[in-house]
């Protein structure tokens, strides 16, 4: 509630909450003044627990109600903190693919430097085509124009091993198709070649493409990694008295690195492909995080970038990918 | 050199050393008395960027000729830092595999507490079937047991949710076969389902397994994020000069740490399931590194380990993982 109206007051957009009322209401009068927030009943809702089989059998989930809100044209973005697997089925149930993209995919922004690496897809879809990777490159390439700024996105196929034969029968494919000149009837991609997990927050290319499981290992690998590695830390600068007195001195560096590791400064991660973005907050997301989230999809739909999507994946598509006519 | 012949010293072991013999004496002269270190010539080698081909095209390569010392019974056990592709299939090539064991699989001990975590597969086999998951089940259990001497070790299966139908086709199928009771007509599996990417470090199972494409894409993701934090940390605790006064007073703590992480203490990656063990070294490999990889592999050899996977894998065994009679 807190990020909504913070979101709605710093950004002036409206922001309709899908939710039960009686439990929002209370909520929303704590956070103050909110004259751009209104309420959208929704009977139901999804547990975290639950999985994409829940998307059929709620069609008045709170997560569904958003979703048709953009189908009425009454809303141009959804956010959400609820479980990936259940957000990703009902947005497949709920709104319509663009042209040329067979099934949506998650792109998550990693904290490389001087701006973020796009990795796509974090996680949508286990077992996807090997055409597929080319859409997901073609979604992270407008991804990376339009939310970073980046004039001619490079591409990385997430791989194990630097050369063109390696990996498995997917990636070996997927390299393929990437290569190809001209490139698959939509705008060019600029392919950069194999990376392999150790370049993830390397730099070196703007976009990472791979397959939803194994971007979903790879992230949480890297989300798992790093907070690891920040609590040895933090135990190794405080393991006596004499290292405590050093945090001490060191503590305005530290926390400014940890403000830019934060993941809810990136806002969460978004599903690319469908007629409007969906933002995917964590799920233990803060205020601060929600009205980030809120902010991501507020910028990703002002710089349009589904026309941008629709773009580069090209007027002339066959329908081939299509799942519906 | 200076590793093996440090090595051989302190184990009390033969260390043959294989490679074109002009190259090798006078950096093995250097490395002082070595009464048990000789050499084996070998007149070609593999570069690291080569791959599996150059297997084939090499018969007298130095990997090649130390697998030949195997098969001949001269050596119990095989080190290499070259390329892990062209190790992986040389070994294949000169070497048999155990009963049961359809392709070797690559173990990384993951510096976890009380005792590391064993990943399997790391990298050898990108495309495996369901079925070999288990087998590298039962590899990584004698390992855990072997190499850290534990009792009972617990499996996990790595995929992107912790439900039994979250996953890509291959973890769901490899789920439902390690979940099976009876279990494949091998030693029973303490199989404790799922894990995800941020488990890799958590020390909640003592086997990780997964195909060999997403073990070494998450393997090197963890190992980047790791030293990517590390640069990360070390930066903010020495970004002023009142910063840099605290990290001298951490410097002991840092220093212990920086131990533990590294991977040279582990020795290296394991390839399990031929007649004798191989120990891959990181190619960028210091003399310390080369001696713990020595170690690891003579520790594996005393203690039986392919005697233990042969006894997990059961003699009953259907033939029909088999690559040869």
């Amino acid at each position: 509630m807190a990020g909504a109206v913070a979101a709605s007051r710093d950004l002036g957009i409206r922001v309709a909450l899908a939710g039960r009322p009686h439990l929002i209401r209370p909520l929303l009068a704590k956070a103050g003044p909110a004259p751009n927030v209104y309420i959208e009943a929704a009977e139901e809702s999804i547990a975290m627990g639950e999985g994409a089989l829940a998307s059929w059998r709620r069609p008045r989930s709170s997560i569904a109600v958003a979703c048709q809100l953009v189908r009425r044209g009454q809303a141009d973005a959804v956010i959400s903190a609820g479980s990936t697997a259940a957000i990703v089925a009902t947005a497949q149930i709920r709104l319509r693919p663009l042209p040329g993209v067979g099934r949506p995919a998650l792109a998550v922004a990693l904290p490389t430097r001087p701006h973020p690496t796009v990795l796509i897809d974090a996680g949508a879809i286990a077992d996807p085509k090997p055409e597929m990777l080319v859409q997901f490159a073609q979604l992270g390439v407008a991804y990376a124009e339009i939310a970073h700024g980046v004039a001619k996105p490079r591409v990385g196929l997430l791989t194990i091993g630097a050369e063109p034969g390696k990996g498995n029968k997917l990636a070996r494919r997927g390299h393929e198709l990437l290569n190809s000149d001209p490139p698959h009837g939509g705008m060019p991609i600029s392919f950069a070649g194999n990376v392999e997990g150790n370049d993830l927050l390397a730099g070196q290319v703007d976009v990472i493409v791979t397959d939803g499981f194994t971007g979903n290992v790879a992230l949480k690998t890297l989300e798992g990694t790093a907070s690891y590695s920040a609590a040895q830390f933090r135990t190794a600068i405080t393991s006596s008295a004499v290292a405590r007195i050093g945090a001490m001195l060191q503590r305005r560096a530290l926390h400014q690195m940890s403000e830019r590791f934060d993941s809810e400064t990136y806002g969460g991660a978004a599903l690319l492909g469908l007629e409007a973005t969906i933002v995917i907050a964590h799920g233990a997301v803060t205020a601060r995080g929600a009205a980030a989230a809120c902010k991501l999809a507020a910028e990703l739909t002002e710089r349009r970038i589904t026309e941008r999507i629709r773009e580069r994946l090209g007027p002339s598509r066959a329908g081939h990918f299509l799942r519906r006519p």
